[in-house]
């Protein structure tokens, strides 16, 4: 039987009790930051909750891991105190237990309804790093950027691609995107032409908030990688092509992404995806030892890209995406990433890179969907190659469970013009 | 007249009254991190003179920013406040002085003999970026990976190429730097070799400590770009050849770097440097407006890289160069970095890229000096084209006032060998 709680959680909610994702928001503007979990319309206050003694687990009831302004403290316990959380949290809120349930000024001290608090960033972030993992994607950007010949590098299939992304213009959903400025390639002898970028794409990623990180110089098995993973997020990262096309060779993108990554707020837990599991795509040529997997899964998440242009009153989907169409698993990009010695930390971001599937219908980039500008996006009436100030781009994700579902909420922001 | 400390200085020592630039040190293992000021062979504890209220000036007279773990609140609070401490601090040390001079109680407290101390990283450093600003160093580079032919790329000449690095590996001079382990190309249809990187390098780079940061959107002007500059440090960019060169293509540098940095412990600031400023190089195509300095200039500081081979007694220079090759000033730099909006923060850390000058003996990395390991360097006796386990390289640095220096000490670090 499903689980149900006293909460009312309509069917197409994202926030069900199997759910539970992670966030930090204050409940008035002047209140301290606190995590909090989201269970239907109503964000559950973690500070409230632990000062009440509730977490009363072995692990969890001497922790000031919830009276903290970001959840770096609890993703760093690792998943014995993870799944501890989410066992007390989840009887807590069921239909048949009376202690938060009948306790009217407990309820009121501790759930929020989600539409009056603010959202923060959920983790502060150390690292951020961006992978390339998703073959239709590589594949696409091969052919538009160096020809039909050869378009995915050798390398590519030995190894996660990645860069370092840039960490301190992480923002939440609902933050306004300024339209960066910078330089393009030049025609000719030309001197570059300079201004607000042309080509503002987004990219549809999700990214991995790190739990416990590793030491440097101590490399994570790619066996134990699940455990240094707390959660995942939706992830936008960015992208003006026009500064990325001039600038990235031979250092790799700088300038055309770092103006700003848009984070969902509420963070899904593996515990909450472990029943959406799937298999992940075979590889070929194999990995190398130390990327290969005892059992190698990825995550049925429907992902969708809605675009609301600047003046119009409704969106438009131009992408349904998943996320199981990665090809390198987010294990892999995590193993890789320290095989080196490199050290992760709690609440590091590793974003997937953009999630393209193979239909025409999956891309998850203009620059794909509208193949560098060459085509136009039809979009209820607006046509789009690019973005356009006013623009305001929406994704969603979610698993679909059996009368429930486990899923990410939202991922937006709106383009706003570059300053003059 | 040259200004004089009642401390004795030797006309040597790097850290003259002249310099006194800003550390983080524990005077005992157990004691709590404090920033400090090097001055001849002692630290002066700034948290003893600020809880003595020697800092009596008005910016200054109530902020507990010497009260901290790191540098990031003093240097957040911009050049008036960072002005006002060197006055108090210059005047404190001077010989005529008494204040400090005369009081055996508070010397007792706050001057530590620097080799009873132990040195942290002076910064918590948000964001890391790697520029490449060295036109001898991207010819090199150019003519080893992609042949003598246009060894220089065209947008090189436009704008300052950096790439993002990664903060959670950077550390002080004086920890051992584990050699990363990571695949390289493979030859013909074989899966690519993996194991302990052989082709394991130095970079001599120097690095910019940000000072007050700016807004998310907002750019720094070109002519204000110097006010955002706390000061600078040494900086050792390690480098595994082999794992880059496969890694890289086509979104740059990844694994080949983020396995360890090393930074010197003292910030000296642009004040103490400001009597060592030179011409910058005439830059041909002129540079676009926003990135044209009403003065364009960098500094006269000598640099020498050693290398002690693991087993022998003595180092042996490999490279002598200076910061005033460098292409592209650090004011350039960081005026690029935001000019798309991106946000600096206060001790985000901003590396100029290996500083090779344009002779043989001037090459900053092995990479250049062995020409990709074709060559083999002599170090008395012993041979090597890259880095070998137990070998130990120190960077020094320093600029030569009359009869005093303003130097930077040594950012050293020595080979550990790979987890088995
Ligand atoms: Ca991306
Ligand atoms: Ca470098
Ligand atoms: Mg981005
Ligand atoms: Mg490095
Ligand atoms: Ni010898």
């Amino acid at each position: 039987m499903v689980l149900k709680s006293f909460i009312e959680v309509h069917p197409d909610s994202h926030f069900s009790v199997q759910n539970l994702p992670y966030g930090v928001f204050k409940p008035h503007p002047s209140s301290a930051p606190r995590p909090g979990v989201a269970i239907g319309d109503y964000v559950l206050d973690l500070s409230e909750i632990a000062s009440a003694g509730l977490f009363d687990g072995p692990l969890l009831n001497n922790s000031d891991c919830f009276n903290q302004p970001n959840l770096n403290k609890f993703v760093s316990l690792g998943r014995p105190a993870w799944k501890e959380a989410r066992a007390t949290l989840q009887k807590l809120l069921s239909a048949t237990e009376p202690t938060l349930r009948d306790n009217a000024n407990l309820r009121q001290k501790s759930l929020v309804p989600l539409n009056s608090v603010e959202l923060l960033l959920p983790v502060a972030i150390g690292d951020y790093t961006d992978f390339f993992s998703s073959l239709h994607h590589t594949k696409n950007c091969g052919v538009i950027f160096r020809g039909p010949q050869n378009p995915v590098l050798q390398n590519w299939f030995h190894l996660p691609v990645a860069y370092h992304g840039r960490a301190s213009s992480v923002v939440i959903s609902g933050t306004d995107i300024v339209r960066p400025r910078g330089q393009a390639h030049p025609t000719g002898d030309s001197p570059p032409p300079f201004g607000p970028s042309l080509k503002l794409d987004f990219e549809l990623e999700m990214a991995t908030i790190v739990g416990p990180g590793n030491e440097l110089g101590k490399p994570v098995d790619i066996n134990s990688a699940a455990d240094h993973i707390f959660g995942i997020v939706l992830m936008n990262d960015w992208s003006a092509r026009d500064i990325q096309a001039w600038e990235y060779i031979p250092l790799g993108p700088f300038l055309g992404k770092n103006f700003g990554t848009t984070l969902s707020p509420w963070i899904v837990t593996l515990e909450a995806l472990e029943p959406f599991t799937c298999d992940a795509p075979k590889q070929d040529p194999p990995p190398l030892p130390y990327l290969t997997e005892k059992v190698s899964k990825n995550y049925d998440i429907s992902l969708e890209v809605r675009i609301k242009p600047a003046g119009h009153e409704d969106s438009c989907v131009v992408t349904r995406s998943n996320l199981k169409h990665l090809y390198w698993t987010l294990t892999q990009q995590l193993a890789h990433h320290t095989i080196n010695g490199c050290n992760l930390r709690p609440g590091d971001l590793l974003g997937t890179g953009t999630i393209s599937g193979p239909e025409p219908e999956s891309l998850g980039c203009l620059l794909e969907l509208t193949w560098n500008g060459q085509n136009s996006l039809s979009l209820n009436g607006a046509t789009r190659r690019f973005l356009e100030d006013g623009d305001e781009v929406t994704f969603t994700g979610y698993c679909e469970g059996n009368g429930y579902k486990v899923g990410f909420g939202t991922c937006t922001g709106k383009i706003v013009p570059s300053p003059p």
